[in-house]
């Protein structure tokens, strides 16, 4: 057993570092977690692991025995840029509680479009009585981009809830009830039975930009988009312009390029848009804490290092 | 085999006659259905049976032979008013299409206040970027007011997507996974454990104000309500003044005394009311067509009619 200290680190303004070492040491009481502010010369010396919240990647050289690192989220783009020439294993957040509160939040946004609400709330301030013409949900195609744990669980759900589902991911996955699909040929064929398009795919240099005046060009008629992702993979200025021209009827946005999203942005007064701040899965710092515990124990006891972010495919 | 035309009766104002008749033709080819204003004085002595969408009751006195008559839509309050003294058998629309998408509207709503939509959109509108404290969705208690055939669906599918669910029926209605209430007091207990109040109950004397001031007190901190049966349920004085007080965080409301409802009325600017035109849940004119259908062949090869309404209930 190894009671070397493990190092909490986040940037200096972060607020919430108390609560995380907090919730860390009740979900591993044998082991010592200190924010690395607070640790002594010595134990810097011998700390073997960190965990991190999108910390300065200066700070990461001040442990010059560190053998890996474990992100307490599920989005870890910055961290594969900063360390991937260093090539220090990054594990990731899988949490099975973020796939479910993800799923539900695709479901809640899918519903949200499926039954016409940006349209009732519009009329609502016109004082305007009229239904719309309602549409089956086995009639509406969702498809859904990226079918990792948290696209594999929003896919099941949507069909669940009666929707036609598609997926795409980069290699080929089969979900019963799902129509995969795969590759360049494959996102081009799903675009073109998608209603409603769900973004979910991790940031890389091959989905920066992804999503753009082609990629809209292909949808049915007034399809509309949710991205819960990483706001790099839509292209902004062609998605206003889908938007402006009605090509696209909404589009649900919980991510940008720039966060939180600059108060002078078109994005917040637009009538298509729906703006979120960055809430659709935030990371339950109990369940989070729980699964880093679990990875660090059996680290500490056999040396197992957990399978990490591939630097590759950069998740 | 009975011949005889079968009249379907609506006002003369009501711009989906041509359409009813036309679906419900389809849905019998066997039988000869006519409107009433198009139906010859011999036809209207013949004629036993008649499917009705808000008839003026006086037409129904024009069918000297009437025997039963068929309604397309699932609330009948005013039938039962009108037609209650004459005993005449009232069968009600039970479509398994009109309870899924039922269903699918108090899920898609209830997601809406559970993931803090309305908060949002203020927030949008203030150019604010600010989340809202996550909730688990096993930690919101949503109780169903009316387990028929639609508030058992829409349990059902609530209690799928993670809630723990409440149910309260006239009489006691066991459904795997709900808690089920009955009576005056069950009302009182379940309404003390409610985050978030369906109301899918029919419309009686019984249930006439049912939801008011002692209701709305009985609730959880900050509950919501969401009413897609009949407005006259809530006492809307009392409604108004648990929004304004905050005791009632926010409406979701379909259905109202006066509908459409009037421009001048309160509910369309309340920034705690989410004002629908009554969408719901609309009658989908092939699926209720069937059914009527089927019931009309069964009596016309057996002589057998439906059961209808229990008069004394109501519904």
């Amino acid at each position: 057993m190894n009671h070397t200290p493990i190092a909490f680190i986040a940037p200096a303004d972060y607020v919430h570092t108390a609560a995380w070492v907090h919730a860390l040491s009740l979900a591993m009481p044998e082991q010592s977690i200190v924010a690395l502010s607070e640790m002594d010369t010595e134990s810097r010396q011998r700390c073997t692991v960190a965990i991190l919240a999108n910390p300065d990647p200066a700070d990461l050289q001040r442990l010059p025995q560190l053998r890996w690192v474990h992100s307490v989220w599920a989005g870890v783009e910055k961290l594969v840029a900063d360390l991937g020439e260093t090539s220090l294993p990054i594990v990731r957040l899988v949490d099975p509680q973020l796939a479910r509160t993800m799923a539900e939040a695709v479901l809640a946004y899918t519903l949200y479009l499926h039954r016409d609400m940006p349209a009732y709330a519009r009329q609502q301030a016109q004082r305007q009585w009229q239904a719309q013409e309602y549409v089956r949900a086995e009639s509406r195609t969702v498809s859904v981009l990226g079918l990792g744990a948290l696209g594999s669980a929003a896919a099941r759900q949507l069909s669940d809830a009666g929707f036609r589902v598609c997926g795409w991911s980069q290699s080929l996955n089969q979900i019963p009830g799902i129509e995969s699909f795969t590759g360049q040929s494959g996102l081009s064929a799903m675009l073109q039975k998608t209603d409603i398009l769900v973004c979910l795919l991790p940031l890389t240099p091959q989905t920066r930009g992804l999503l753009g005046a082609e990629a809209f060009s292909l949808l049915r008629d007034r399809a509309a988009l949710i991205n819960f992702s990483r706001g790099a993979i839509v292209n902004d200025a062609d998605l206003k312009a889908a938007l402006d021209s009605g090509r696209l009827r909404h589009a649900v946005l919980d991510v940008f390029e720039v966060e939180p999203l600059p108060s002078t942005e078109w994005h917040w007064g637009h009538p298509s848009v729906t703006v979120l701040p960055h809430c659709s899965a935030p990371t339950a710092r109990e369940s989070a804490s729980a699964i880093v515990a679990n990875n660090i124990r059996r680290y500490m006891e056999d040396g197992i290092i957990p399978v990490g972010v591939n630097f590759s495919r950069g998740y």
